[in-house]
């Protein structure tokens, strides 16, 4: 069979953008650094979505809306913020046929319009705490694009809440951390994850603190998942958001935000990728079982239909490919390419036997069932899936991870994997050197 | 009561802007034009969105997603398209901290970029017809702004599709005007509608036939609901869609697009809303049953849990108030401000003799049931009042639409409600005069 993607080994970025392509999960749009989503793609990402939303729903947040459109004195307020975002924005100056007085800022995020707006619906404490979370796009302009990674727009959910006390938001910010995030990318994605903070030089702009969800990539290397951040006080001051306590004095609010994006379709990609395609986890998964007529035959056609149905009839995400006329092998390597995590394949001779076969991508293994107990073995083999990919990333990234007690020595680790080094042995002055040799501290 | 908002008969628009502040809907934004979508109004777009959404899949339609930014030479290259648009276009001239050699235009509507891909995606009869929608922000100028209705930004799902035959194209244009827009706005929204095509002059740019879904709101007014277009091959030339047909020719695809905004949010507000304030149809409320503690009592508290629970069990959409420090009428105003469809009273007076009360927002009326009837009395009465609303939109409706035979008739009928005449008898002509008097043909 010819090879349809660049072994990992040879070329992993490589790899990556040829398993984008021929999985047909995106594409690159014509203005630099922008991405299109197709419906592969697009489906994983509203699977993300809706498990995202029901996790944030559970810990008490409210959807709503804020505009792209933000005025360019907003930014400047806090000068943290502006200061971090200066380099990346997009800016419109020009707009129903007139050129603007005031410049535009198309939003890199939003807490600069929403703390503009907390202050107007914070009044008392009776106000608070306010949790608040929007699904939006947002532009940051990307010199070194890469689809999912690092795109000029992209898809992400933003939190934003105010606070009567810094313990509350604090407790909030670390709410969200596990409850949705680690959950989500744990229980979902299947994905080990290094949960902790950031040094004070990796911290998002105008934070006080930011905690990050760090997982490792099949090239050894780390990608960040995930960040909530505690903002103090910074943005209540430049914003004004105030609160009468209840001994009646006025206080600053207390303000967390947190953001998780479509980057998290890259990190499932390149946490469970392989030589052959996605393996998309289960409970992620748009579809979980791949019905497949593998040819035409007595009965064939018939029982993979009513197979489908009862999949679907079980609470099973389903694909049907009935298109015999195209050949078996090239559809079958498509199924591996999009990392269907359970092909059902329905052939004349199998059937004979009274069997269909499963074969699951997570291990590779074919096995012949028989057809009634098709739908049963199929619910127990998506479930154990589940936990073998998990299984799977976190021996690999175990494998890859050492503790080392020197700066030279982390560099070295970090070559291939992760280095475990005490803070107190590195400090500010050992993640600068490491800084030097392109080596981030990640995680404490 | 003090008065909360401003009487419809009184002054329509200023009633409208009354609502929308005080059921907290929405809120302006700092650039013009722009709004922010507050939670109770975020909620109601969720819903419509989750109805909407459903119809169009089960139309065969997949959702992805194209970028915010356009080439501005993208929009040339249909010549009534950039004519149509250009008045309203946001443009974006700086980025990444540089003058950009080509502006982007921040997308009004997409079209032209989707037409862009499909070529690439299209290249046999087989790849069609190719069906896409995709949900995002878009962006239109605005110099006289309303919140919902004509916003400089607003949120919608656009549907852009490309088929082998025009036929094929004009049946599908009219499946998604019948079976996602037309059955979710008069099933869900409750909303009659008057459904057509538009006239010549009324089309979207770029397309050979418009499709139209108009409704009356509570002044008389008309107000588009949402469009279907047949683009014919307008788009697949100037794009370049074609493919391989059947039989080995070279053809251009046929396409169509159709959107559906957040304007429907406006229109179920000013179809069903009164001097009290919104009223949402059952099967559109997030909130469907409100269940009000009055005041505290013996096993009040307690009666109000319980059949908030048994309530969501059953299926229903349920709110809960219980902030008994808050006078029980200030909240039942706010209640009748958001609209919910039944209030469910909890109270020491009636819970002595066993009962709740059921206070329903279509009729105003207020009945005492017992509380072990009470989850069925809610679900019939939810039943009866999406008909209600139904009905009393009708009856409006039908009295404010005069069958006429000459246009001056027809601007006379039309400071009140609809005027109906024969197209043979109005004709261009006839439609030009009624423009001058700012009346719109709106529907063939
Ligand atoms: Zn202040
Ligand atoms: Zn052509």
């Amino acid at each position: 069979m010819a090879r349809v993607l660049t072994p990992q080994a040879e070329d992993f970025p490589r790899w990556y953008q040829d398993v984008i392509n021929k999985a047909e999960l995106a594409d690159n749009g014509p203005v630099r650094g922008t991405m299109v989503i197709r419906p592969t793609g697009y489906a994983i990402w509203e699977r993300i979505q809706s498990e995202m939303d029901d996790r944030i729903k559970l810990a008490g947040a409210q959807n709503a809306y804020f505009p792209l459109f933000i005025p360019e004195s907003y930014l400047k307020r806090e000068a943290q913020h502006v200061e971090g975002f200066s380099p990346e924005l997009a800016v419109v100056t020009h707009a129903g046929g007139k050129d603007l007085d005031e410049p535009i800022i198309v939003r890199p995020t939003s807490e600069t319009i929403i703390g503009e707006f907390m202050a107007k619906w914070v009044q008392s404490y009776r106000d608070l705490p306010l949790l608040l979370n929007q699904w939006a796009n947002v532009v940051r302009w990307e010199l070194r694009p890469r689809i999912f990674l690092r795109t000029s727009e992209f898809l992400w959910q933003e939190g934003h809440t105010a606070h009567a006390s810094e313990a509350d938001a604090r407790a909030y910010a670390r709410r969200i951390l596990h409850e949705a995030y680690q959950d989500l990318m744990v229980n979902v994605l299947a994905m080990p994850l290094v949960v902790g903070r950031k040094t004070t030089a990796e911290r998002f702009a105008g934070a006080t603190n930011t905690y990050t969800l760090e997982a490792m990539m099949r090239d050894g290397k780390a990608l960040q998942m995930g960040t909530s951040h505690e903002l103090g006080q910074n943005f209540a001051k430049a914003f004004g958001i105030e609160y009468t306590s209840d001994t009646g004095g006025r206080e600053h609010a207390w303000t967390t935000s947190w953001g998780s994006t479509t980057r998290m379709i890259g990190g499932m990609i390149m946490c469970h990728g392989d030589d052959n395609g996605l393996r998309v986890p289960p409970r992620l998964a748009p579809i979980q079982a791949h019905v497949m007529v593998v040819k035409s035959g007595d009965a064939v056609p018939e029982t993979a239909a009513k197979l489908r149905d009862a999949l679907r009839d079980a609470g099973v995400r389903v694909g049907f490919d009935d298109r015999t006329d195209t050949p078996f092998g090239r559809r079958a390597v498509d199924a591996e390419l999009k990392g269907y995590p359970i092909r059902v394949e329905v052939g004349p001779r199998d059937l004979a036997a009274g069997n269909v076969v499963l074969a699951r991508r997570s291990t590779g293994g074919k096995t012949p069932v028989p057809v009634d107990k098709a739908v049963d073995e199929i619910q127990a083999a998506l479930a154990a899936d589940q936990q073998a990919l998990y299984d799977q990333a976190l021996a690999f990234r175990e494998a890859r991870t050492v503790d080392v007690t020197t700066a030279a020595d982390a560099v070295e680790a970090a070559a291939t994997g992760f280095a475990r080094i005490p803070w107190s042995t590195l400090g500010t002055a050992g993640e600068a050197e490491l800084n030097k040799q392109a080596v981030t501290v990640r995680c404490l």
